[in-house]
């Protein structure tokens, strides 16, 4: 199927000189064959018409407005900046619409800016506010100008036929070459853009894409070949076909995580169709087995509800994100049988990107086709060849359920990343209960840092006892320090499904974090339905084995509101102060401290979310206490977000197992006022045994006092016995 | 039109002997000529089979389970109190089902569990909890019980006709007389429940809906008489139709708020059904010029975005409620051109009621009818006779908007009331922006108090501070004593909408809350188009005069996340103290002061919430510093939710006139992560006139400095020029 492909690739690309296509512009996200399809057939792609209506509203109102060209000034959210973003989208609007009016208005007013941009470019020296290590001309880091860059060069195939040789030669020579060079290689005093334009990094995809748009919208091949090979154009040292091998993992796993995947898969489906349209003989959907259909595919599985899992940097950002639009639609000309592809477009999109496949795409919206596609458990491998620990995602969508369970076990996660290695995950009745914080940061709003990530991203968000994981002496993995974290990965070890589907499970461990400690963790999450209990439960095995006595911290960061604990809860009632002095527990208020009436008694704590409550029980192999806390301290700015967390503290041991038993229970009728089940099930539960063969943990439940056993063996030996 | 219904009614009534339905059974909910037309037509209406499936389907899986009639020992959401919950629905689903199907089973299942229970209601002593002023036998409070047996008598009525008379009387004479009696009159040693039953209050309603549905069930008219005109029969001194008279005011508005009218509906629509149906001379729903269809509209002028808005004890409760179902059910009989009946059911109601209005309301809705009633810009007048202040709202849904903005200016609002007078909220963009915080109750959680109201909710919510209104010397107005509050009454002024609409305002007066200190607070909302700015400001002014001096604090509860102040910000960053040591403010964390840099300048603080910002600027007579803060303190068991506000803190003054701009801006388009407009208009606000005579406030804005006047006059005189 695809050496056909190829070969009809191939043949095509034989048929296109004697087609005059090979030269001619627009050529970019369409060529004219394609454009006479769409405009032929609007009427059949209502979606489609409608983004085009939009393209062309948009055209007509920037022809009622000046063109504002200002002297770059400000970072991202302030005016300027917001400025020149708008003029590149006006000018891609501008020159779609030109192509499917031919109303030359249009095409005039691309070529206006471009001209004015023409005027100003060569003016510029690096952007006056000097915060990035990359900073641009136009924008105050060259990424945004990538970025301005790709979008312009959409608008100038659009319009560059109708331009007299002087205007393109004002234009190419005096704008779009320079920008091109300069997001190239930088300057002579600053190669920090010759570094990235090389690099295996997304920004590096941007910078890629767009040097070689702008070549193929100028016809200038060398542009294009060091776009696509690297500028030593050996194709080993950087270039958009080697970024296409090593950003993404065999599974389709880019390792800042979905969030940034993304934004990385953009750039790449963009260029990548652009590449089809002018070399189709590269096979460029086909490489690697289809890599940027399984990265979309992989970003499916990494959402919840639609919305992207929040891990490292993340944001809010889901399947309705514009770069979901543009790999939707241009993956679908690829792949027209790929039943995922109108299934997001009719359920999370609003707009069609103006290419083929996003046409094709709202007729098969129209004809209703579609298929939600299945969640899978599965494991995303991290790294180029897959050999750097992993993802690991645990679903559950069977009897109408909608339940997830994470495990982040991978590599650092390059500048995005967190000191957050094994680090769980908990989703389940449509809500984020266990959730990762993410990245503090609000785009484009100047009273918060520009835009930028905020000072505490790096003091809070990073650190370990942000997340779900095991915190040893109050210091975060690696000691947060971001070099050494980067030369290792976790080791995600196996996932479990049971023949009959009730026991799910995934181990993986850290040996690296703590090497300072001696100390190496190994995490176990089992998912599994116990009899006579409505939800199946999560037992989350967190074992630690170190050299010396540490101090433990496992935070359970939840969302919704706190009902009760099976202690006395010591509460500062008229005074907070914060959990520590450093790695993020300076942000944290303690509210109450919770130790055990008897030491050998689990520790619950339980919370409702929406109409279920949630109860967690831990027992452990040294003596616990438990923190409510919630966040804020040490914040001047008011960046951080009130989340809340428990936070089941060891305060020594050496050697330690941490079981906890994560119950969904109850239903809360908000219509009739009807409860039941609002008391967890469990009554006990002990760690039976723990030898580095296995570990065995009893759970006693429900009225009668059932028993059941969990067996996490070592290689892969999961077991759940039920009485 | 009205006595035109009456003469059918009469007629129908005179029909009816001939008829043979008068004495027959069922009559409560539907009588066998609505019967028969139901179960005819159920093809035609999907909605209301689909409720009918439900209820056969719960009727038979009923079948399947033991009869269970536990001793009674808990509270709300205790096991015991639900057993009986679901033994009520469970009575009433076989009941009905038996009337649709013939089928005897379901029959026999009620008549065994009324049995049962006849066995078990004699034995019964007051509740052993002890913790209701008017403890139930059943229950833990007559309120259940009253609600249990309405639900019991439309069992009764439905099985009654299958039943021995030997079993009829061991049902009534053992079970619903003596439970009606005691609803009614309480017992020798406690006459709590006679004050209740003939009190203008909704318990009260219950109790006589429950007495007189039982009577109905019967055919005790004795029952029936007290039920509709209270124990003494003159209906003066209590009953069903007194009530009627005194709970609603003459705009349908019931003193306790939404929430609690939602509740209070719902054994007037039921009842007012039986008594349709059996005495229609009465005309139970033209009474007052339609009072029940007026209490209804209320309901859903007092809602946005289908969620009740949250005053005096209010929880999470909107148009989907099943009280909203039985009320838009039963009045669609009544009202069958009233088209917001089906718009209400289609877009809010999942199920329907087994009477003839839900069939025909469900066919309706399958036909297409309905449609979506306009928010008014109104005052719901409070009192009986509409003369104890009222609640105003403005409402702006022209060009896609969608805001309201309400003051509260009523009397105390009974046992469920807060000391909130003058109180304001403000929604927009489909969000409530500065909400009122409700109640604090966690509904059936046995571990927060049982599911009854926490002690937070009087130590904070009732509180003055817990409100968007005018706090002095730290104290809850009236002292937050009850008795005292209960007696007086906030002053609606007027509502004035000019004739383009660019302009509203609404202002009201109190002046007993603080006759302590010799104070008395007028405030006025204006909600203004002004030019250049994309949507509508508010203009908040608070004008207080007293004897002597006070500290001022007016709080804004805000939902969003915090941007910046345009002072700067003292916060506490590494130890949280109480604002205050009572009256509310000793569970607010102080977490920020904000001192003007200039004591002329009016004080900023900027907002976020969803895709839109908000600003609020506030100019005074006397200065001001803002308070940052948030709840949680003194708190021991997590009741209060994490609410955050910003409170504008006079220190000292008598007379003060407080002008507060709010200006909603900006867009924040996530998908395209573009932003603008993220920064405030407003550059300067200055209170350049303020006499008795009127107050006029001038506004700085835009990037030219624009100006414009806000005047607000005595005698209803509202004007905002603009430059």
């Amino acid at each position: 199927m695809k050496t056909l492909k190829r070969y009809i690739s191939l043949l095509m690309l034989a048929a296109m000189p004697l087609l005059g296509l090979c030269a001619g512009h627009p050529s970019l996200l369409f060529d004219t064959t394609e454009l006479t399809e769409m405009k032929n057939g609007l009427d059949d792609a209502p979606l489609f018409k409608k983004s085009i209506d939009k393209i062309i509203a948009n055209a007509e109102a920037a022809l009622k407005t000046p063109i504002e060209i200002p002297e770059p000034c400000d970072g991202g959210g302030g005016p300027v900046h917001e400025r020149h973003k708008a003029n590149y989208y006006e000018m891609m609007d501008c020159g779609v619409a030109y192509q499917f009016t031919s109303d030359k208005r249009y095409a005039d007013r691309v070529a206006d800016m471009l001209e004015a941009y023409a005027r100003l470019y060569p003016t510029l020296g690096y952007h006056q506010l000097g915060l990035s290590p990359v900073p641009g001309k136009l924008f105050w880091q060259t990424l945004n100008e990538s970025v301005w860059l790709v979008h312009t060069a959409i608008a100038y195939d659009c319009i560059r036929e109708t331009l007299s040789e002087a205007r393109r030669k004002n234009i190419e020579e005096n704008l779009l070459v320079p920008m091109a060079e300069f997001i190239m290689t930088g300057t002579e005093d600053n190669r920090a853009n010759l570094k990235t334009f090389n690099k295996m990094h997304n920004h590096g995809t941007w910078a890629t894409a767009a040097v070689g748009m702008a070549g193929l919208a100028m016809d200038r091949r060398e542009l294009v070949d060091k776009a696509l090979y690297g500028t030593d154009l050996t194709g080993k040292n950087g270039g958009f076909l080697q970024q296409m091998d090593e950003l993404f993992s065999p599974d389709g796993y880019f390792t800042e995580g979905a969030y940034y995947q993304r934004y990385a898969l953009w750039p790449f489906v963009i260029f990548a169709q652009c590449i089809n349209h002018s070399r189709p003989e590269i096979g460029v959907f086909e490489k690697r087995d289809h890599i940027l259909s399984k990265a979309f595919d992989t970003l499916f599985q990494l959402s919840y509800e639609g919305e992207f899992m929040h891990i490292n940097d993340a944001m809010e950002k889901g399947l309705s994100a514009q770069e979901m639009v543009y790999a939707a639609n241009i993956l679908h000309a690829v792949e027209p049988d790929n039943a995922m592809l109108p299934y997001i477009a009719r359920n999370y999109h609003e707009d069609c990107i103006p290419c083929i496949g996003g046409y094709r795409l709202a007729k098969a919206v129209e004809r209703g086709e579609g298929k939600e596609p299945p969640f899978r458990t599965t494991v995303l491998r991290d790294g180029r060849d897959g050999k750097e620990g992993g993802f690991g995602i645990i679903r559950d969508t069977a009897d109408g359920r909608n339940t997830a369970l994470t495990m982040k076990a991978t590599s650092h996660g390059l500048s995005h990343g967190h000191y957050d290695k094994l680090t769980m995950a908990f989703y389940d009745n449509g809500k984020e209960i266990l959730p990762d914080y993410g990245a503090s940061r609000f785009i484009n709003l100047e009273a918060k840092n520009s835009g930028h990530y905020t000072k505490e991203n790096d003091t809070f968000c990073k650190q370990s006892v942000a997340h779900n994981t095991l915190v040893a002496n109050r210091t975060s993995h690696f000691g947060g320090v971001y070099k050494v974290s980067s030369k290792h990965h976790s080791d995600f070890v196996d996932q479990y499904v049971s023949p009959d589907g009730s026991l799910q499970a995934m181990r993986a461990r850290e040996n690296n974090a703590y090497a300072d400690y001696g100390a190496g963790t190994e995490r176990t999450l089992m998912y599994a339905t116990l009899p006579g209990l409505e939800f199946p439960v999560v037992l989350d095995l967190t074992r630690v084995s170190s050299e010396r006595e540490n101090s433990y911290d496992l935070p359970f960061w939840y969302r919704g509101h706190m009902v009760s604990t099976n202690t006395d809860q010591h509460r500062s009632l008229t005074r907070l102060e914060p959990l520590g002095e450093g790695h993020g527990y300076q942000h944290i208020w303690l509210d109450a401290t919770c130790e055990p009436k008897d030491p050998d008694s689990p520790l619950q704590f339980t919370f409702f979310n929406g109409d279920r409550m949630y109860t967690l029980t831990t027992a452990s192999t040294s003596p616990v206490k438990g923190h409510i806390v919630h966040l804020g301290a040490n914040d001047p700015n008011f960046n951080l977000r009130e989340e809340k967390g428990w936070i089941v503290n060891v305060p020594k041991a050496s050697d330690c197992t941490l079981a906890t038993v994560i119950e969904p229970h109850g239903h809360y009728d908000v219509v009739r006022e009807t409860a039941e089940g609002t008391k967890t099930s469990v009554t006990d539960l002990r760690i039976v045994d723990d030898s580095p063969e296995s570990t065995v943990v009893e759970i006693t439940y429900g009225p009668d006092g059932r028993k059941a056993r969990f067996t996490a063996g070592k290689d892969g030996e999961y077991r759940v016995t039920a009485e």
